[in-house]
C-alpha cells in the first residue's frame, strides 16, 4: 500500500506520519510532501526531513508562492496575535489546504498511492476552516472528479485524517505511543532558533503537552515549558 | 464587480476574460492570474500578458512547479502525441486545474472577487476530467468551504465557465464577435515560434476556425492555415 503524506514538520502531521507508518506497516510506502508557501516560519522544512528520515524515507519538497496571492499573518501581513480570537484568525491562509491536497492528489496520481494523510483536525484547529471534516468529504468528492485512477478505473483517493476529532492532548498521547520524535517537530508561528511560547500555536502545543500529563520536547524562549 | 480570470493564455481563457469584460462593464475589475507549472509551452505566459494589457489589466503570474510532482507529457515526461487518442491523453496534467482554482480561490478572497472566469470547456476538451462540469460544480462546493467569505457572510464565490457547452468552433465565433486579438494567443503544445499545427491542440484550433468559416490568426510551420 502506499500513502502521500502531508507532512509540514509541525506537530500534527509527524504524529499522522508515524500513525501512517503503523497502518500501511514496514511494507508501506510512504511518500511525505513538504509543501513551502512562503510562510515565515521555514524552519518546518528541516523538521520536516528529520521526521520522513526518521520513517526512512525522502521528503519531496516544493515551494509554491501562497503568500504572493494572499494576506496572512503567517506569510507577512500584519502581526501574529499573541491570544486567540473569535472567529478565523489573521494567521489564517486562505485555500493553502486546498492547494496541498490538490497538489498531494498530482502526487498520488505519479506514484500510484491510494491514500492521503493529513494531520488536519477540528479539535484544537485555531478556526481555519479548512481544517474540517465536511471540508475534507466535498474536496476528496471533488479531486476524485479530476483523477486519471478513478475516472479510468473508479478507484477513489481517500483523504485519511487520523486526528480529525482529536484534542492536542490526545494527539500527544496517541504520538507518544508511537514513538514520534517530538523533538523533531515545531509549532511556533514565529519561527525563530526556540519556540516563542506565547502565539497560539505555542499555547496549545503547551496545553497539549500539559494535558498529556508531561513536558515538551523541545526548547522555548524563557521559560514557558512546565 | 470584481472577478479573477484563469488566463493562461490560450484561445478559450481569452475569449473567457473578453466575455467577463463584456459581463461585468468598464467597471468591472479584472484580476487575471496566469500560472506557469513547468509546461514546456512557456510563451503562454506573453501571451496571456499581452491579453491582460489589451483589457487594461496588469497580469498576476505565479510560478506553481507541479512538473515536478506528475507525469505528463505536456511537462516533459514522454512525446506529445500527433494525433487524438481514446481516452485521458498523456497530454493531461494530473489535478492541474484543482490546483488553478484553489489557488484562485486564494486570489480571490484577497481582492475581494465574487467570480472566478475559467475557459474550460467539455465539448473539444480533450479528454481531460477537470475540464467537466460536474467536476466544477462540486469543487466549487468544497472550495467555498475553505472560504472565509462564505463561512463568514455566507456569500459563495463562484466559478464561471462561458464556454462549458461549446464547440471550438463557436468559442472561436464569440470571440470573433467580442474582438478577442485572436494573434496574442497560442494553443500548440510545442511552445515553438510557429505553430506545429500538429499537436492535438492545434488540429483542434485549426478545424475550429475552419467551422468558423475564416482563417486562424496565427503563423503555422509548413502551411497548415487554410
Amino acid at each position: 500500500m502506499e500513502a502521500v503524506i502531508l507532512l509540514s514538520g509541525g506537530l500534527d502531521s509527524a504524529v499522522t506520519a508515524y500513525q501512517a507508518r503503523q497502518t500501511l506497516g514496514q511494507d508501506g510506502q510512504l511518500f511525505p510532501l513538504n509543501i513551502s508557501y512562503g510562510q515565515i516560519h521555514e524552519k518546518e522544512k528541516d523538521c520536516a526531513t528529520r521526521i520522513a528520515s526518521s520513517l526512512g524515507c525522502d521528503l519531496r519538497w516544493i515551494f509554491v508562492p501562497i503568500h504572493s496571492l494572499v494576506k496572512s499573518s503567517l506569510t507577512g501581513t500584519g502581526k501574529i496575535p499573541s491570544k486567540e480570537v473569535e472567529g478565523i484568525p489573521s494567521t489564517w491562509v486562505p485555500q493553502r489546504n486546498s492547494i496541498f491536497l490538490a497538489l498531494a492528489f498530482a502526487y498520488a496520481e505519479t506514484v500510484g498511492a491510494e491514500y492521503i494523510y493529513t494531520g488536519f483536525n477540528s479539535v484544537d484547529y485555531s478556526g481555519y476552516p479548512d481544517c474540517r471534516s465536511e471540508f475534507v468529504s466535498q474536496i476528496q468528492i471533488a479531486l476524485n472528479l479530476a483523477s486519471k485512477r478513478f475516472i479510468e478505473n473508479g478507484k477513489e483517493i481517500k483523504i485519511v485524517t487520523p486526528l480529525m476529532f482529536l484534542s492536542k492532548g490526545e494527539i500527544i498521547r496517541v504520538g507518544l505511543n508511537l514513538g514520534v520524535p517530538f523533538q523533531d517537530t515545531t509549532s511556533c508561528y514565529q519561527g525563530r532558533e526556540k519556540a516563542c511560547g506565547v502565539c497560539p500555536s505555542c499555547r496549545i502545543r503547551l496545553q497539549g503537552f500539559k494535558d498529556a500529563g508531561r513536558a515538551d520536547f523541545i526548547e522555548y524562549e524563557g521559560d514557558m515549558n512546565g
